[in-house]
Formats: structure tokens, sequence, C-alpha cells
């Protein structure tokens, strides 16, 4: 709870099969009250598995509820106190057939944080081993596609990707293998040295 | 609707103040069965600004719905039939008290794919003039800081920047701002010429 603001009351409004819809009574930090109705489910994640050549794995999938089909890095939502570096590594075999020897976590995000109360976290894998996928029945339209990480980013630019959490982590995964640029230097963060050393084998990216 | 998918039936299971929960019944391509719940909402925007001296403008504001003290590029919900470009100059201006002499689209996503029928629209703005803000009550809280790009993408790393749609309109005005590297002349779009000549000043940001 953020400081000085008080929750009066919360009602379930809604209770859905992957979702609960509450609506909350709170008063804020000055006194004055408000009312907030919100979704809650569990977080979701979503790995881009990033390799030896630099690149990306994408896969094509029909989203109902968009009624489109778009170009995700694999991910899904965490099952019920599944840790979401699991739920990644678990993702990443059942949708693309991969397991990667390391998983990084780029960040976590708040996908709708005035309307959800669920997290997206990203993460970064690499050391690749690509076999069989192991998909459900609802994902048998899915299609692997193996993307420049460099084209990638260029797709994020130009509507070709535009699911947040696989923008987010193409563009932050470019920015860790990027060759930092003299401002780079001053700024705080990332503490670790050249990210890019740890991922593995960023100078194979066609440059 | 996705080609060779249709939806037998469609129900609101809830009705909200700023969403609708719909159930649907529906036929994949393939001829299997299946339920999607999900949220309905107007679109919401995003919009990041960008001064002469390479500083993007972040609010600070407490969201009840994740119980933190988020950093945002102002944006809200579009009003009922608002062009998204109009609501981003509207939410600059009441959040932030800038205008812009001009606000270009940086993309559209979507934020919950499977969970929310609702994208988020971003823009970069530039040619800024500040002025006073217009916040509603709700948003007293509201602090504006201003922060070099540079700094802002390294706060998308460290997760003092966890909002998505923040996020996002950071790393792509970077994308769109740096300098172009030799394996961007091989890539497809954007097609427009450099898009860091649009922009206005880039070359004052520091580097």
């Amino acid at each position: 709870m953020i400081e000085g603001w008080t929750t009066q009351s919360s009602t379930v409004v809604h209770r859905g099969r992957r979702m609960t819809v509450r609506r909350d009574e709170v008063r804020r930090a000055d006194g004055s009250p408000g009312t907030y109705e919100y979704t809650e489910a569990v977080d979701g994640v979503r790995v881009l598995a990033l390799d030896g050549r630099g690149r990306v794995a994408l896969v094509a999938e029909d989203v109902y509820v968009c009624g489109l089909r778009l170009l995700l890095c694999p991910g899904g939502g965490c099952d019920p106190a599944e840790d979401p570096a699991a739920a990644a590594r678990r993702e990443l075999l059942e949708e693309a057939g991969i397991r990667a020897a390391r998983i990084e976590p780029l960040t976590a995000m708040w996908r709708m944080p005035a309307g959800a109360r669920t997290r997206e976290h990203l993460y970064l894998a690499t050391g690749l081993t690509v076999g069989e996928h192991r998909r459900e029945a609802s994902e048998a339209d899915m299609e692997l596609h193996w993307v420049p990480l460099a084209e990638a980013v260029a797709m994020c630019a130009d509507g070709r990707i535009t699911e947040a959490g696989t923008l987010a982590a193409v563009l932050l995964t470019a920015q860790r293998t990027a060759r930092p640029l003299p401002h780079r230097a001053t700024d705080r963060a990332p503490a670790s040295p050249a990210p890019g050393a740890t991922v593995g084998e960023p100078g194979t990216e066609p440059r």
C-alpha cells in the first residue's frame, strides 16, 4: 500500500476463470475518497531466447482477444505459486521446444497499472538447445521464427511487433548487447560489467 | 476477426465504470471450441515529451492498483470517440503543463493481448512549451521530473521505470534518436529518412 493511503473496502464484483474483478473504496493520502475497479490475475512471463547467431525466437500465434495473429516472445501466465523464472523455462520449452542454459531477468513491468494488478516478468535466455515443442491444443497454430536481433528491433519500430512484453524484451536486450556508447559511462546502473559479456555470443550478431 | 475463426456467442459478464468483461464462445480455425474471457476498455495513450536539451518529462504518481508510486510518461485513457493523438496532447497538457509543436506516433501496442481488448498508443512529442498543468483532484500528488534520455534508458533497465508504455516509449525513442549503426542500413523500415531528423534537437543530447 502507498504511504498515507488506506483501503476502506475491497469487493469482488466478478470472479472469472483466470481473472477476478475488484472494486475498492479508498482514502488517498490527502484524505480524498476514491473508487478503483481493476482485475487481479496471476503474473505473466515472456522470455527472449537469443541464439549463438544473434537471432531471437518469435512465435506467431492467433490471439483471439485482439483478433490478430501476433508475433510474440514465448510466454504466458505463471501457474499458481510457480516461480516466474520456472514459468519462463516451462513456456519456452512448451511453445518453442527450447531449453536454455542461462535465464536472466530483464525486468518486471506493469502492463496496465491503473486497471490490472498483475505484472509481466521478462527474461533473456541464452545457451539454447532446440528440440521438440509441447504445445497445448489451443496453441496448435503457433509457428516458430528466428529473426536477427537488429531486425526484431526494426519490427518494434515499424509495427510488426506490437505486444508490450515482446517490445520491451527485444528493446532491453538490444540495449544490453549494444556496444557501449560514450554517454553510457555516466549512467547509473546496470551495475554488472558489460552486460553483453554474460549473454554469451553478442559478437556473432551481424553489425 | 482472425481468418477461419468464428465467434459463437459473446456475453457481457460484468459491466464496470471503465471496463466491460466479456466471455466469448468461439470456434477456432481448426474447428476446436474455445472460451475466452477478457476486458474491453477505451484505448490508452502515453506520450514521451523530449525537450531541446534531450530530456524526457516523467511524472511520479501514486498508482493505487499497483500499490506503488510509479514514474510514467504523461498519459491516460482516451475519452469516448477521442482521437488518440488528441488524447496525447490533452494528457500532456493536463498532467505536465506541456504543449508540443510536434506529436508523432511511436507505435500502438497490445498490453495484455490475451486478457484485455485495448491498445496503448505511444507518441513522441517535441517542440515543447512548458506552462501550468491542469491536473484533476485525483492527480494532485503528481510531480514532474526532467530526466536525460540516456538516464531514462538506464532506468528502464534497472527497475526504476516499470510501466510498459513508458518503457516502450523511452526505448523506441532511444532507438530513433541513436546514431545509426552500420547494420541498420540493411533493416527494413522505418521508411522515413533519419527519424532523428524530425525530432528536432537530438544533437543536443549529451553523448
